[in-house]
């Protein structure tokens, strides 16, 4: 694999979040590292000093410029190939003061190496063939995972189980598309060594598996911005309260583990590492119920946007008919959505009994809770994962890439044109074409094929530093 | 050294900087670390899962909670004594998302470490004598250091040069003590082992040793808090406009390094690494020169204030007789104050000609420059940098933290009391209390004494983490 846009020259970066911390990372990649260490960094170890280096070993010393010591740090060097990028790197942990570190990058730059653009260490380990490319992309994934669904995607991916499917599929495209050249190269014979009900036989169970992780991407998608949950209900059943006592209870734990409370997205809220995103919420919050009576039609957008459907009723105005009504309206939601509906039982704090008459009414399991007294709120949390772990088991590969997605679908595409040429008996030359086209999309995946634009366009979005 | 207030239990902290980055690292440190992370993390090497753990050594592999992996990671163990903390250290080298940081921790504690609490780890390195109190401070003043001047201040008390020096001043205190606690041994004897003139003369010393360290406390303070500089001339020789020129430039030059930019306090800026404090502007800002004549009483309170003086004058004007005014209320200020002067000839840009003309009257070395047309500026930063080095440079140790001078002052208040009862001839066991409330102070710098108060205000100032 060769690189044309990959300059070999040594590149360094802070590869730690800017400010001031305990300690800071610096990190430098290229085949001038060592030498460039060297120049700046007298550690304890003479053997060191003369060049005598022990990859992957830390080594503690003194980084001095111009005879003035600037640091006392810790050194560790990654000798090519067994690097994060393939190539000889330094890993720099110093003091995490801001003056430090821009000295220390100021000195390394100054010894000639060139401050690494966003994704460069990582589009170096592509280019070493450190990993592919959808594993790349992963790791930009990863550092920008918020939840345990979107880590765990980015994790699946980083460690390849996507790429292989995409590897396995290509293999079936390749193993098609030689017997198509080969019929091309006899093609003054007019032999057919491919059987054309085969090849048709094979197209569809390509499709199939294309289908499968393009439909997963809605999935994946889903996962990326939160899973939409939508509460519904009649007028003053409390979903507003409720609205208000999942967020607060919720952040409340979030904001509990020190030195990592983030910005928080308004109505969305982080359970057991899930990312929950409460949908079309203007009406409740701070309506306190009075204004969100917005009619049927209303209801079913709001349910069709949604993942999780929270369905509320409140217990103590719901009883006998009023109750026989709410039972019929949910199942009738039930049976035309293809959604996950909870059934929550609001204002058990206005029931002098336990709310076993409800029981009794309503053969569905039902969380009872007090929005108003925040009671069992937790019993909403714990069905919410459940819920969503019920979701994302169903899918076993799921893409969550825009970029895949449209690779795939181009894949399809030009599929389907083989497909339909086969059908109608086009030439053997003109249905390769289409194979070409399909196996270059695929390929752009795993970077097999790539361009500079693709390239740029994936290692743009990353983090410098990484 | 045995300290009651010292959990010997395992702790743990994120190292780096909060927020998303490439990498984050976190720490732990205690007699549980490598138990724990043996119950975490799965080496690519064998060796290591089995214990067999080089110290000092980059181990890849994953860390995984329940089965689940939770990211692939970089794990470098420090066996004690031979770490930062003297105990058994982990260094996880992680993918820096929130996400994953909040996990990794919580999965550490979860496995039994406690978060570490502000400056624990550099607590134990000093329980661990791994280096003195004085030297923890400045490792807390290195990581604060946010120029040239506080990163040198900080590095040189870190190196121990400070300490070399408080140490040798106890020394020549104990022998003169322990000369007067052999007198209390035998003083039914009215013995007099001390020579009364040798102990006066000794005293003498060490007071004028300390008295240089104490006075050194300004200048320590000035470095901190930034170099005070006053800009003062006639009314309308162009003060603004060249506060603004200054900053303006400085400024531009600050932000360009990626990466570091930093919120920048008003009216301060840093020049080659020097911080400098421009006093008194609220009458210069914006002003344009209209009302900034507050007349002389002002003008001597800003040289005072200040550590070097801007003086500036309007070239365009300052010719003959005006010129020789000027010149003469320039002496007379370089005479009665000791600071640092630089006389500044603005608006060049106004001239037809060279400046000849002046430099014939004025033989003084003179800044040519264009305030309006940000002419020949780096000339005035050239010559500020130049002057704050003189500075330092004069101070062999300089004191900069508060509570150093505040046990120094302590410490002289005790040996004054001592030379006055040696001249009284008062007796021998009442000054040797005396003595030893001096030992006592001096001890607490770099912490042969200490107390659970001292070591929890010091440390408290610490980041977490380090």
């Amino acid at each position: 694999m060769h690189f044309d846009f990959l300059s070999s020259d040594t590149i360094c970066a802070l590869s730690t979040s800017a400010g001031t911390a305990a300690i800071a990372v610096v990190r430098i990649s290229g085949p001038e590292t060592i030498k460039l260490i060297l120049s700046i960094f007298k550690a304890r170890s003479a053997a060191f000093n003369k060049g005598e280096i022990v990859s992957h070993k830390a080594y503690l010393g003194q980084i001095t410029d111009e005879g003035e010591m600037l640091d006392e740090v810790l050194i560790t060097i990654f000798k090519a190939p067994n690097s994060y990028t393939g190539e000889d790197v330094a890993e720099i942990s110093c003091h995490g003061s801001v003056f430090i570190q821009q000295q220390l990058l100021n000195l390394v730059m100054k010894k000639g190496a060139r401050p690494a653009a966003a994704g460069e260490f990582t589009m170096r380990a592509f280019a070493h063939q450190r990993f592919d490319l959808a594993q790349a992309e992963a790791v930009a994934d990863l550092i920008a995972s918020n939840s345990k669904t979107t880590h765990e995607l980015a994790i699946k991916q980083m460690r390849g189980g996507f790429s292989k499917k995409i590897a396995a599929l290509r293999q079936r495209l390749i193993d098609f598309a030689s017997l198509i050249e080969l019929e091309l190269d006899f093609s003054e014979e007019d032999v057919e060594f491919a059987d054309r009900s085969a090849l048709a036989h094979l197209i569809t169970e390509i499709q199939a598996e294309i289908k499968v992780l393009t439909d997963s991407f809605q999935t994946g998608n889903v996962i990326k911005t939160g899973i939409p949950v939508a509460i519904i209900g009649k007028p003053n059943v409390g979903k507003s309260t409720l609205l208000n006592a999942i967020l607060n209870e919720e952040r409340a734990i979030v904001s509990e583990i020190p030195g990592t409370t983030r910005d928080v997205i308004e109505d969305t809220i982080v359970i057991d590492g899930y990312n929950f995103r409460f949908i079309d919420t203007a009406g409740l919050r701070d309506s306190d119920d009075l204004i969100e009576n917005l009619g049927i039609e209303r209801t079913y957008e709001k349910i069709r946007q949604a993942a999780i459907i929270l369905y509320v009723c409140d217990l103590s105005s719901c009883k006998g008919e009023s109750a026989q009504e709410m039972l019929e309206e949910f199942r009738s939601l039930i049976q035309n959505h293809d959604k996950h509906f909870i059934l929550i039982g609001n204002k058990i704090d206005r029931m002098d009994e336990t709310p076993g008459h409800f029981s009794e009414i309503v053969d569905l399991e039902t969380l009872f809770i007090s929005a108003k007294r925040k009671e069992n709120i937790q019993l909403i949390a714990d069905s919410l994962v459940k819920a969503v772990k019920k979701l994302t088991v169903q899918a076993d590969t799921i893409v969550s890439n825009a970029r895949h997605y449209h690779a795939l679908l181009q894949t399809s595409t030009s599929l389907k044109a083989v497909a339909e040429n086969l059908n109608t008996g086009l030439p053997t030359d003109l249905i390769a074409i289409d194979i070409r086209t399909a196996l270059h999309h695929l390929g752009t995946i795993t970077g097999q094929i790539y361009t500079d634009e693709i390239l740029g366009n994936i290692f743009s979005k990353f983090c410098i530093g990484k």
